[in-house]
């Protein structure tokens, strides 16, 4: 196994150190348990905005804490859902009184998780509500999920929900905008190359030199087929397609597209497919009005890239627009 | 070779087209010769500043251009330097009348072609000071180089001096930023893998299972010492000790630190590694007040990280906290 770690044990609390030193103008790092919240406490009224889920996907979540995006992330083990006290925790920390949201990557392990501690924050009065993100459309049911994997989409759906909860909408309001990107983002991924968890010390799934997973999940999980690698234009074809039809996208739409790095994929790569998923779109009639091109939502070290669309209208772009600042999105700020 | 790809022939082409897409808000690219310029033209009076390089470093180079940072970049094939028409093309169409720098990184290609362009445009009367980054402490002279190679440093010097031009210092004030920026940024870098070059479908150099290259240049370059792995304290001390020492920072300096990814390594891994400089340093009595950790200056998809370090003062935090607004680095703004 070749990693840049010290003790296998180590990796996560050890890479919070560091995120907590790089940021902390952001945000502060509570160990036992482990969560992430921003540097300054939770207004008043404001509605708050929890994520969670295992390490090794960053910058997502604990790089989108802070002005305009989430309130609280919880860090699991690398790969392993977080412990419902670390949801519970950050809840209670967070907790404004206008209400808190989970929002929930579809995984049996965190959405069990959170549902504990939502369970133990409500019998202290808290108001919790979860959304659960269930945007990968490559396979129904996977490993360690009942149901389609969340993927891409929690990652703009954190800001889109982040800007409404800052300009202090109500809960309500805030999970109004939360159901609609569940119902309007979809993801598909793909692999080159596989990962190594560092406390297994071998790659968690084999696959050849000549050899895609596609459909992958984000922790590696099978996906649609093992194909033969092929050109990076058919690739994209290959995922926007299924991905566009799901949200039944027809001529004049226009969509928020992420293009996204799985963590070991050269960035130049990252603008080559963006530019053929941009085109392919646009020969539907659709049209491309924002974006991300980079490593959002990773695992690990894997090669490969997944493609996320968030269809979009003038308050969804409003939204997307407002000023943010985390370490992972950053503008107007 | 496993790559995100069509043609080996055309991917800095529909790369570039992708980073049009992606990022037409800040930049416009020219096809024929190949460089990228802000989207608006240069103020008249303002010093505009130049650099440019091999691809499959991104987002070095043309990720830093836009406000506050440069004006135009030049990217030559994969690992290989521009020609003369691209710099020179670009310094003609990015002169306001106040003079254009070239900021180089000493690779001996790079060196010759931006003099040659720098000729032909003061010979047409246009005004060009060439600073040659040269802060790589690894090795003195190497494969491509004579004397030391030029990397980290650069991005750190094309924010500084974006800054200083933004605001509109003249020629001369903006080069003594640069000069600064040559005389007190030093960096080195390690790889625990190689990459692949598109034209040429294998490793540029191979390495063992158990083995890194302790002070690897950017290209894939001989470093200091082939070595077994070690824990990633041990290496971030071995790298950060040359570092410091090479520019005599003393107790009580202060330092901005850049954590930097190679393409392949996950953004957990270079948390644990920052943590762990910034420690270092703060050993040493050298406090880190500002950093950037992630991929800025890349190897394609190699695995692996470099550590730069430019010494700060009130002047350089002041050009540093200015506004920018690149595809690559972006607040205030």
């Amino acid at each position: 196994m070749k990693k840049l770690i010290n003790d296998p044990n180590n990796v996560v609390v050890e890479a919070l150190k560091g995120m907590e030193k790089a940021h902390g103008d952001i945000l502060k790092i509570n160990f036992e348990p482990a969560y992430i919240t921003r540097k300054s406490p939770t207004k008043k009224g404001k509605v708050a905005i929890i994520s969670g889920g295992g390490s090794g996907h960053e910058p997502m979540h604990g790089g989108y804490v802070g002005f305009g995006m989430l309130d609280a992330a919880c860090p699991g083990a690398v790969f392993t859902s977080p412990t419902p006290d670390q949801m519970e925790e950050a809840t209670k920390a967070v907790d404004g009184g206008a209400g808190v949201i989970h929002l929930v990557k579809n995984y049996t392990g965190d959405v069990m998780n959170f549902q504990m501690a939502a369970d133990n924050c409500a019998d202290e009065g808290i108001k919790v509500e979860a959304i659960i993100i269930d945007d990968d459309v490559a396979v129904k049911d996977s490993l360690y999920t009942a149901g389609r994997r969340g993927v891409g989409a929690t990652v703009l759906t954190e800001k889109i929900i982040g800007a409404s909860a800052e300009r202090g909408d109500d809960l309500a309001t805030v999970i109004s905008y939360a159901k609609y990107c569940k119902d309007n983002g979809r993801s598909m991924g793909m692999a080159l190359t596989s990962c190594i968890l560092p406390a297994v010390g071998k790659p968690i799934f084999e696959i050849g030199d000549d050899e895609i997973e596609m459909g992958v999940g984000i922790h590696g999980e099978p996906g649609r087929e093992r194909m033969k690698l092929k050109p990076a234009n058919e690739l994209v074809d290959m995922m926007l397609d299924p991905v566009l039809s799901d949200i039944s996208l027809k001529n004049g739409d226009e969509i928020i597209l992420m293009l996204n790095g799985m963590g070991g994929t050269p960035l130049i790569e990252l603008y080559l497919l963006f530019n053929r998923a941009v085109e392919t779109a646009q020969k539907k009639g659709i049209k491309t009005v924002r974006c991300l091109v980079g490593n959002y939502i990773t695992s690990l070290e894997m090669q490969g890239f997944s493609i996320t669309v968030l269809k979009a209208n003038s308050e969804i772009l409003k939204l997307w627009d407002a000023p943010v600042h985390t370490a992972g999105l950053r503008w107007g700020i």
